[in-house]
């Protein structure tokens, strides 16, 4: 494929014609009074549209997911926005759901965060910096908690908890490894109680995944008041609740609730609401934001971070539980140089350009990678959902590496389409668009990987076999007895999340392909009382970023006429 | 006086008319076009709106400041509102600008700050959670600088700097004892450099004055790149700059440039804008706020923190200076239970109720702390500017204790009135708006205590005689030494912000009504050289507040509307 003379997402960005976001809204069938306008082309929508909107037709639901990532990231986003440009090509309606960017690591390695070329989502400024203030908000209430909990151990800690089981730690949404660990607490006798922690990036906060499940402003309040903090030192747990946190914590969240809209290049509607970490986290956009764009259209397109694995596998295990929706097909995005990557031949590193020889032609390569994509395919089955793998063609590919993966998607039964969104905008997503209107068609029946009245061990284990292909779980003495524990506690008919690598299917980031032979090895284990589920972490878990060398902070600036460089 | 049946804040609150906010800018002459609304009854204001009115005629300048309040406050607000609605009564067209108030204190001991009664800034949630996010942003951008400042040493440190030279804290908007000191970057080599260090209110960071005293998005880039966050081994500065962060800060900052339009009970406009702290930073709204509202009526009125020896002396001395300004009266807010206080016979608490005694009739009382009043009378005068004392009335105050503090002010030249603005709205201010604009039709020729050609001990010298009435200044060897560096650094130009308490108008908190016989004791001495001045600290300034032991938050909450309560 010939490389086109692009111009740059920033050219493209300002150069794209967008709608006042009211019509973008009316086009959506949201109405006017339930907007709250931030700035002219953002506005957050009131969760009264929920009710609105709720005799309308259901749209059909479909989840943009991606085989195993290379460190640089697949284009999911970008292919999301293709998508839904492309049904609209096709005289579909289609409305996308996306997590808002983290602002932290776009000041890090990673830049601006808001599709690309000609699938972008805009304003890309708002998107990638403050938007309408929910990171902020998550980042506020966390902390006052925080606060709560450490004034409370200096006024005498009537409640008894043990400074030492204190696990809620402080956020910011900043990459800084330097507060990682701190010691706190120190000075004088009024400076508080001197005792260990830390701060983790926002979009890590638990307060983050409550914001994205609760299905109202009453169930909001409530998980936040369920939040376990620390525990006495009997062992019984301590909550936001007797802390007497939570209902200030809802204040300072009420407007978070509120899920903004945005549109695509192509004034398609975007709403961007939530950004749960993918790792520890659900990894999802909210639920209240799919429950409402349900009813805004023909197609709702939710995104959901890393592979199927990941994402995708809390987005069917624990967000649809929650919002009730039943999705209808999941795409899977794959790129030429991830299939090569597979191979394991390859060396891909975040922030480096990639390996030139990765460029050269060879479908050889890609079909050495295959064998992920077939397990992702797997993956997608196993919920009774029809898969699609989007191609998303880079200028470097080569029609015959394309091929591959087609043959190989088609081998598996799959639909399959390359995608050009990011030259063509949404014309070039039409074969995608038609691929997924197909295969909603298809007849099929959701199911979960397990039942909530299964132990918290045999959920764990589900996952494990089903969706990661292991042959079993080795949990460690500790988390075999916290499990245990937490049936004790009445959280064992929560969902599980397991937080691993995403860079390989397996718990292990250094293999490749759809790895076989290994156990899931479960460190310690973990409860999200407020947000309702229970973590197993595998592996070592980082939840505060720290900045390159060179940071990309060091290049973003403001030119003489006031305008943005260098976030892009 | 008897006492009125009033509703409560809130009541009065909801029950207000609010006008689109759209309305409210056209009345002021603020172009449509201009304006970014955040919600239907909140926006900010483009900056290219000062170049739009510059040609409009400019309005009379009032500065709203106080005697020596209590520790509950005087009523400054509620009284600079309810004389902006006064004025208009009287038919003139007034803007009013505002401090935003600090989220973190709304959790702790003050509930929310948003006038009382028929004078309040509305909408009032919003003012006292997030606005338009303004303090998210200044956090945001100082914790970068930390981020880049500690990214610095552990990657190398090429700039030299000294870790232990490292003045540059966090900062978090609320009240959090157990960070004022820490010890961060501990845990494995990979988790940054360790170092004692800490965290401030958002409200004391350099970037909010810097905010607050920009006068254009230029400006406000290269203040950012000329703040100092430490020296060198060898006792050369290291800026903003030189870590490559101003750029990035900037880009975070550049909404927040932009003021808030909000509006009273009573539909006036108001400009709400930064809130740097009142001890030791400028405690003054910002330049951009007055510089545009200047163009929008006949008055303008801007709020400054605390006592006139505190915000008003730093509005006339540095912020006038950098705005460009000259003001034509002075607010002197009065109120018997502060007179009272002066008497030095009663004990006022802070989050307590006032002594029961304090409420009985007592001319004598008022009478025993009217030096204070004399005094502030006084410090006004030494700038050149028309004093007006106005007397905030209470249901509790007596019409014996109104007349002496009239008298006391007539007597030494003042105007002076009375004003029941939180009864009875605009109309209980009309006599105090005749005051003030009687007071601004007098001759007066404006005037700083100290020329920038000043040596940084004579301007420190000059306030302490000038303003506080001081015998002198008592420099500590390391102040003395450090004033002396300062010059040599090139920041002997600079304005001074004398760090004092506020409770009194000496630097000792316990002194009531005009200390004389006093020298002002100054321990250390440090440059904030992004916001442009030098700044003296005299006794302890706490920088970071802590939470009671029955916070605010403990209280607040949504009800089953989803309504907040609790908040006022």
């Amino acid at each position: 494929m010939p490389t086109s003379p692009l111009p740059s997402d920033l050219a493209i960005a300002r150069a794209a014609h967008l709608e006042p976001i009211a019509e973008v809204a009316r086009a959506a069938g949201i109405p006017e009074q339930r907007l709250e306008p931030y700035g002219r082309h953002v506005a957050k929508i009131d969760l009264a549209a929920v009710r609105d909107l709720a005799d309308r037709p259901s749209a059909k639901y479909v989840v943009i997911t991606a085989i195993t990532p290379t460190p640089l990231g697949e284009g999911k986003t970008t292919t999301a926005v293709g998508l839904a440009q492309g049904l609209s090509v096709l005289g579909h309606r289609a409305t996308l759901a996306l997590r808002q960017p983290s602002m932290g690591p776009t000041f890090g390695i990673k830049g601006g965060a808001a599709g690309a070329g000609y699938s972008q989502v805009l304003p890309m400024e708002q998107l990638n910096l403050h938007l309408t203030g929910d990171f902020h908000a998550v980042t506020a209430a966390h902390n006052l908690l925080a606060a709560m909990v450490d004034n409370h151990l200096h006024h005498g800690n009537e409640l008894e908890l043990d400074p030492r089981s204190v696990a809620w730690r402080r956020v910011l949404d900043v990459n800084d490894r330097a507060l990682r660990n701190i010691v706190e607490g120190l000075g004088a006798r009024i400076d508080g109680v001197p005792r260990q922690s830390g701060f983790d990036i926002t979009a890590a906060s638990e307060v983050m995944v409550i914001l994205g499940l609760s299905t109202s402003l009453r169930d909001l309040r409530e998980r936040l008041g369920r939040i376990v903090v620390g525990f006495t030192y009997a062992g019984r747990p301590v909550t936001a609740d007797d802390v007497k946190a939570a209902g200030a914590m809802a204040v300072i969240l009420k407007d978070a609730l509120k899920p903004n809209l945005l549109q695509t290049t192509e004034n398609t509607p975007v709403l961007v609401h939530t950004g749960p970490f993918g790792n520890i986290a659900t990894g999802n956009s909210s639920v209240v934001a799919d429950q409402l764009a349900i009813h805004t259209g023909d197609y709702l397109l939710t995104e959901a971070g890393f592979g199927s694995d990941m994402g995708a596998e809390r987005f069917f295990n624990v967000k649809c539980r929650v919002s009730g929706l039943r999705p209808d097909a999941a795409v899977l995005v794959a790129t030429v140089r991830s299939l090569k990557a597979h191979s394991g031949n390859y060396r891909v590193v975040a922030g480096k350009p990639l390996p030139p020889e990765m460029l050269h032609e060879s479908p050889r390569a890609v079909r050495a990678g295959a064998d992920n994509l077939r397990r992702h395919i797997e993956i997608v089955r196993s919920f009774g959902v029809s898969p699609v793998v989007a191609i998303n063609a880079f200028p470097s590919d080569f029609d015959s590496e394309h091929a591959v993966i087609r043959e190989v998607a088609e081998a598996e039964g799959a639909h399959v389409a390359v995608s050009t969104h990011v030259v063509d905008g949404g014309k070039g997503a039409r074969d995608l668009a038609e691929a997924v209107v197909a295969a909603c068609g298809e007849q099929h029946e959701f199911r979960y990987t397990y039942e909530l009245d299964d132990t918290l061990r045999e959920k764990i284990e589900a996952v494990a076999r089903t969706v990661y292909g292991a042959d079993g779980v080795d949990f460690s003495p500790t988390a075999a007895k916290d499990l245990e524990r937490f049936e004790v506690l009445g959280y064992g008919g929560f969902p599980v999340v397991i937080a691993k690598t995403h860079l390989s299917i397996s718990s292990d980031p250094t293999l490749r392909g759809a790895p076989k032979g290994w156990r899931l090895p479960v460190r310690e284990v973990r409860a999200a009382a407020g947000a309702g589920y229970v973590y197993a972490i595998s592996g070592e878990m980082r939840t505060m970023p720290g900045l390159p060398r060179n940071p990309a902070a060091a290049s973003i600036d403001l030119d003489d006429d006031g305008e943005v460089v260098g976030l892009f």
